[in-house]
């Protein structure tokens, strides 16, 4: 038996809390920018996630994701954590219970799918969303969380860095965003421009306890309270700042004026860019890794949604697919030895080839969750009906979906 | 001298935020349900009770409720602080300095009158407020906090266990909530039916912080970093997330919608339930807890209310005076040895006393809380009046007693 | 090389993420406070400086602060964190990584010119404060740092006690306040009257925030989870609920009635004025200290202003900077060898040499920097206008500055 560390322990069951406080966090970043009608159901739906997913969890989603089983998928022998207790998996981290390592790995599976919730809010139906979240992550989430950090999976055989979750969480998410804004269609009325956010203050709330949460979602991905945790802490930050300035400094010369909705939007997307590369670059990559971001977010989302015409309502494409992606690709780019042995050089540090490998990881995950997203989104459209009636949506979903109403403040 | 452990009390210094945060956090989940016109005066319940009792609590609360004294009560040398320094008291908490240990049972100390809000929002004068707290935090809580968690406590020597304070603080603060909205009537105008909510997301906001700080709650109640907190944290997010959907799904059976404030409601009661049993039981056990508590409170919300007609304006009773006998007779059920050594087992795991003592330690301490408590309303009452003018409460707690409004947004 | 401790690393690891925190809180603490026309350029201004001194910091602010050089300013040696890694330095933290120090006085200088912004509100122009914010970084805030905290600083050698920040933040950020509402000149229609407060649950949803976060800030200041750390965190505790109920209480006297807004104020009038005692006084002490606070502030706050006529819009002169220099001098009073052997004891225990201490320390940081901040903000007025224009005021910084509005909830 590994014995257990209680630094290590406190430090990821801290990040754990940190990273639960996410979903919330996230569920009022996105609310506040739906219209007044609606903010109860992406509430609703985020916490619905969380309730739902804690519980496919610890039922089999962990073992599907961890367990042996093979190079695409986990077995079910840790099904309802039969053998997963206060001993190390020394697989995973060696220093802390082994359901620490699992209730870590929860909250990343758990705010996953909360992140496609931005392209679908204001029309989808609530019932179809459940059905939604359990097949998602069941069949896209689990499988490609195995093939990119369970032993064996293949991916991470391949090669690729992923620290935290570039191409596990936010490819992931942003692609199955985009596969979601194309099976719904656009919310009636939708003439690809931006709707006015309801209540932005409840919008930057919720970006800064993601900002907050975040320092455990990297930092807590050392799996101990150390210097590698540390140099995550800090790339992690100095990668935000840069992007939220960033995000500000280009929509002033575009636009003329920076806005509060563009710097916090910012921040969000160097906080996803610098996902995959939290573990394995210093300092000054995390600044050029968050102030490129930006400018590639915010051309993405200002470009590619007029020509394409889809509704990705609240850019989940845009910022975590595209910002999900270009945090892979720099991590082939800027990845070094110097920051974790146990990475890789980057091309930036004499080593090509993982950069290729990136490009390939990023590839494959965005390719298997298009794919599988898009046939989920499809086959429960057919099924049941994914939209709510026209008539529901004017209404807004807080009515119709929940027969509730967020403010009476104002009678 | 025992040494410290930097690690557990890394865990348990952050716990105790965590655990602090709670208290702002009911006052949102709590603020957002009441009318307009009173959500300063919850607001200012609560952050006062956090400012009176972070006082109470180093001068005497601390010694009554874990001095040496009797089987009721501590004695006072500990008062001031006196000899509460960084040794560790290994009576407590062998690794932690006592003081941490101290800080930590004052956040509990804290957050328990503050849950009883609830029962009499938006009609309680608040100078009678203040004496109440002081009253009920030193005659009520104290003593009963002895009784279960002292080293010589009554109610821990008949072997009841309560992890995290299933009676001490849920069916404690539950039982006065009774007794309170008995004591001081129904609200002018109430008819056994809820009143609007007046901001559904603080509610959220509020029901989030919560979940967050509960990690400290239950997985601090650990005193160290090592299996058992892991284990009780993990317990906790299950059976929250498992009580927040059961609630829902209940709903949508009874009443045709899945509600946000539903969810939100039922994630709390799951909270509590879980919070006596989260160190001795494992995860399917959690599952059962969460999702039965919810049913139990609802059908328990739904009935009570109407058939006696008292105004338990928020539930406190219905949730935590419910859920918390729910979750301390869950853990005479599902308590086992294989999870906590130090624990016992119960019913399911052969052990039938374990049973009979926990509906014992129910019965005492609701019967303990709900005469002094009553007895403290109705004398406060006699002496000062407990309730504000009709005209006082028509005009709303915020203007009242407050000489403020919570909002010119509107202007 | 000196060892990591996982413990001491992941509390600091977990103070940086709660004092982070603190500026978002402060800005909805200060957001609140302002009317609805100008909250979005609060929240842009505090976010901005989280984006900007995260930036600063890291290439070269870390490196003036404390970075060898000499008895006042640090130098370049550290710039761009260049051997600033994993490995402790012992200097300021022997158990910890070197950048975990860095990273937590980032937070530090992050907060410091955010907690100005409550003089200049509703009134400067963006692109003004942007480079205030660079400026006085740069010039003011890393060179006092260095003089106070820094190894080989001045005020450092003359012995002064400042545990967490209440020369170098507090009465730093206090007196450039000053400075800025006296250069700035008043709000257009302003005539010594508070204004309306927009949305009063957001300031206290930000206070509660910065309570919570200031266990990051005082108890992270110990640098290691140990009795001094534990120690902090219940005088901090402590004097920020004696201070909250103290000004609640004064406000009754004189007011008539106690308010939330008083409360949540004094509740962070405390926690100013423990900030610099914090690692040197027991919990009695703290219990002086914060109630006493509250008076002074209050009195400070309501005598000052209407007979000089400054427009210290929400009192960040009257609170940090009157709270920081009586937290200040009351260390030089009751700092004792008891609560910290590497301290020093104060008048109270019979060295009158602190207290003198304590009163120059206090004298030359403030007179630094008012000096400074005062030039630094006239050579901006003079070289691009400090001020919007009348007409952007009357429209409100939301939409003249930044293009938006806080709230479509209304419509």
């Amino acid at each position: 038996m590994d014995a257990i560390n209680s630094g290590d322990t406190a430090w990821v069951l801290a990040s754990s809390a940190l990273v639960m406080l996410m979903t919330p966090g996230l569920a009022f970043f996105y609310g506040g920018m739906v219209r007044r009608k609606n903010i109860l159901g992406v509430l609703m739906q985020c916490m619905i996630i969380l309730c739902i997913l804690s519980i496919q969890w610890v039922l089999f989603g962990y073992s599907l994701a961890f367990g042996k089983g093979n190079s695409f998928i986990g077995g079910l022998e840790w099904a309802g954590l039969a053998g997963v207790g206060a001993e190390p998996n020394a697989d995973y981290a060696a220093t802390i219970p082994h359901q620490a390592f699992m209730i870590f790995q929860a909250m990343f599976a758990i705010i996953t799918p909360a992140l496609i919730i931005g392209a679908f809010v204001e029309r989808m139906k609530f019932s179809a969303f459940i059905i939604f979240t359990i097949l998602w992550a069941t069949l896209v989430y689990d499988p490609l969380c195995h093939m990119v950090w369970a032993v064996g999976g293949f991916i991470r055989n391949m090669g690729a860095l992923d620290f935290a979750g570039g191409t596990v969480v936010h490819i992931n998410a942003g692609v199955a965003a985009l596969a979601a804004a194309i099976v719904l269609g656009k919310r009636t009325g939708y003439d690809n421009k931006p709707t006015p956010l309801h209540n932005l203050p409840f919008t930057v709330l919720g970006g800064a306890l993601l900002w907050f949460g975040w320092f455990g979602f990297n930092a807590g991905s050392a799996l101990a309270a150390n210097g590698l945790a540390t140099s995550a802490f800090v790339v992690t930050n100095t990668a935000a700042a840069a992007a939220g300035l960033s995000w500000a400094l280009v929509e002033w010369w575009f636009s003329g004026k920076p806005t509060m909705f563009g710097t916090i939007t910012g921040a969000v997307a160097g906080l996803v860019a610098i996902t995959p590369a939290s573990g394995f670059v210093s300092v000054i990559p995390a600044i050029i890794i968050g102030a490129s971001v930006s400018v590639v977010c915010y051309l993405g989302v200002s470009f590619l949604k007029p020509k394409f015409g889809y509704d990705d309502s609240l850019d989940a494409f845009g910022v975590h697919g595209i910002g999900g992606a270009w945090g892979a690709i720099m991590t082939g780019l800027f990845a070094s030895k110097a920051v974790n042995s146990a990475g890789a050089d980057g091309l930036f540090f004499g080593n090509p080839a993982l950069f290729i490998i990136q490009l390939k990881a990023v590839l494959i995950s965005a390719v298997y969750s298009f794919v599988l997203s898009f046939v989920i989104f499809k086959v429960i459209d057919l099924v049941m009906g994914i939209r709510v009636s026209q008539e529901d949506e004017v209404v807004g979903l807080d009515l119709s979906q929940h027969h509730e109403r967020a403010y009476t403040i104002l009678e």
